[in-house]
């Protein structure tokens, strides 16, 4: 038997240009005032184009977002360009006008330069300040640059994402190599997705195993409900998270549908990590695990609704054993639970049992970095866990000042 | 016609002991090791003792919560006996026997003054740290010196309202007098009560109405509905959030029902103003009203999902008229809108029209304390208001370090 676990390796100096048929780079088209790095392109050599997408559930979805549902109904993509430096969202007819234009305008780019390409080819995604419309004539400019660059030859992942950043403070991407036949590689930013969010999600994942669209899907649906639907940071969701998978099957394997699972959902997980340690105001890494819960979804949201809570934030922000806040959290959960028999430990301290404090609960040390929380309901056997963060005055000073 | 709004007037200055028939007082019984006043009692005289309570939703409910639920059962109190310096949560059965002896103390105490008084007449309220048992040795010596006060004839409502104070910074009473014949007086702490609470929420309304305690039930529930139902801080609910209304008849004039709850509505409402304004960390005074809802449940419930997003609170708190966060957070409440005809208004001003920013939008002034957050989901004509603050440095700092 071969160690699987050596054999599938996860490097973070690699995203999603590690798979075979995939280039991608970043440039600063100008479209935030800072000069930064601001426009991505990830774009799929082949042989295959599969691709498959999840998207915000809010019901106010940014004009990228629209769009890039609407393409994927093909199954299909040969790129993807991303923006920082402006979401697009809450911008009416026009603002999807422009990100139409977009894809036009990297379609038209890649056409010229031999690679013929639709719009309906091109998915978008746009990040930044809601409201405001993008600056068209330096998206323009910065596609036609930016194929250009591919073109030539030039191809950096790290670069793409660098270039969605927002207020990420560093790039995230990660390849995972399936025992040096097929790779999945893939890039984040923010922190946020489905449920929850705190600045836009942005995710890219790419594949060289030969996969079709409906292989992705499953592959990407799965992941994505045990990764980014389980990182909350401040339970807010934006207009414009995306997750994309694509699949180019220049590695000419394909791999049963377990295996493609297994790799999409490893990749996502530690994308997930960091964007939980690069959080908004992050001074702890929380998880909240509940136990003892009469199925999975009610473990779920159990562990969500104590993720959410502001006091329970605060509290472990000041490494403040305070469990009695997470009691009074999760009894606010709908769910089924034995108020009686509610038991709490941080870091693997029991600080209450049978909803009764225990000796010595006062005094655990929470002033490390991680923090896990796990919360036993006391009725079943089902748990699940949410990635968290604390509720700092970092956060509050960022997300105060953000606009202006 | 009389000036029904000149002749029913509300007084800040008085409280609990404005109406006929009730005495109240507040003492340092040493529950707090800051030697501030922590115990309060408010006495119903008679010649009437009808009663009606609610209370906190958390399926974690503290002791006295639970005995005051049962007792509550009869219709009737006689007492209602407060302490702060420990909420009496998650502390086992242990700590409903310390509810229990507190109640009986409560009883035999008065009638040893005279007035035969049987436990089941003394409703209990704590707040404070949920987790610690209550110095029972320091509870009992205090109840037997408040009630040789009060039957001393020393009374004062607002000692009653500072002794019920955690880290709240003034005392919160108030009184109506309707017409001159009878009165609804009330006292508060915390701010929280049903969905919302930072801190546990305690009330105790009198009124020396003539009231059963059916009219007295309908009148506190239609208020708590409307106001502290509608209070939501920080979206945390506690374990020991109590309204009390007890009626004595002293002044034995029988009011309609409406009229018994407009007045009791109002007391509620101030009450719940005085709260937010002096929240945890409050700078910003917030009303969201939803409108053009298909409904007042679905306004309710998208007001308060706005009310408690965390982007939302930091902008306003940082005076950032960041409208897309409105929609961002709207966008993900479970009711009917459509996504393409949201309106925003701050104080009046138009942000957002048909989903989009309005022009100036960027430039509203919101620096003063109160913010009016307007949001229109252009579907129907229902709408319902959710007060709450911003989230601010000063609730971080205040709820990271309150337990240690």
């Amino acid at each position: 038997m071969t160690d699987v676990s050596s054999d599938t390796r996860l490097l973070r100096t690699q995203g999603v240009t590690a798979p075979a048929g995939f280039r991608a780079t970043g440039i600063a088209a100008g479209i935030k005032s800072s000069g930064a790095l601001d426009l991505a392109l990830v774009f799929n050599e082949g042989p295959d184009h599969a691709a498959a997408g999840v998207f915000t559930r809010n019901k106010v979805k940014a004009a990228p977002v629209l769009w890039s549902q609407q393409v994927l109904t093909t199954g299909r993509l040969r790129a993807v360009v991303l923006n920082s430096g402006g979401a697009n969202a809450c911008t009416g007819p026009g603002g999807f006008q422009d990100t139409h234009a977009t894809a036009e305008a990297v379609a038209a780019a890649l056409s010229d330069w031999g690679t013929e390409t639709g719009a309906i080819e091109v998915a978008v995604c746009s990040t930044g300040l809601i409201g405001d419309r993008l600056p068209m004539d330096k998206v323009r400019t910065g596609v036609r640059e930016i194929v250009h660059e591919l073109a030539g030859g030039l191809t950096g992942g790290e670069e793409a994402a660098r270039a969605i950043m927002t207020t990420d403070t560093v790039p995230k991407q990660v390849a995972l190599h399936h025992r040096g036949r097929w790779t999945v590689g893939g890039m984040a930013k923010g922190a946020g997705m489905l449920a929850p969010s705190l600045a836009t999600m942005l995710c890219v994942i790419t594949t060289d195993a030969v996969a079709d669209s409906a292989a992705l899907e499953q592959a990407l649906r799965n992941a994505a409900a045990r990764t980014f639907d389980r990182l909350d940071i401040d339970g807010s969701c934006s207009t414009n998270d995306t997750v994309l998978l694509l699949s180019s099957g220049a590695s000419e394997i394909t791999p049963s549908q377990q295996d493609l699972d297994d790799a999409v959902l490893r990749v996502c997980d530690d994308l997930c990590a960091q964007l939980q340690a690069d959080a908004e105001g992050v001074t702890k890494r929380i998880v909240v695990t509940v136990t003892g819960a009469e199925n999975e979804d009610e473990a779920l949201t159990a562990a969500r609704v104590v993720a959410r809570d502001s006091l329970v934030k605060t509290a472990l922000f000041g490494s403040d054993p305070n469990w009695g806040r997470v009691l009074a959290a999760v009894g606010m959960a709908p769910v089924s639970l034995d108020a009686e028999r509610i038991t709490v430990s941080f870091n693997g301290f029991p600080v209450c049992v049978d909803s009764t404090g225990a000796p010595g609960a006062r005094e655990v040390d929470l002033s490390g970095e991680d923090i896990a929380v796990v919360v036993d309901l006391g009725v079943g056997s089902a748990s699940a866990s949410i990635r968290t963060t604390d509720l700092s005055h970092a956060y509050v000073e960022e997300n105060s000042a953000y606009s202006s």
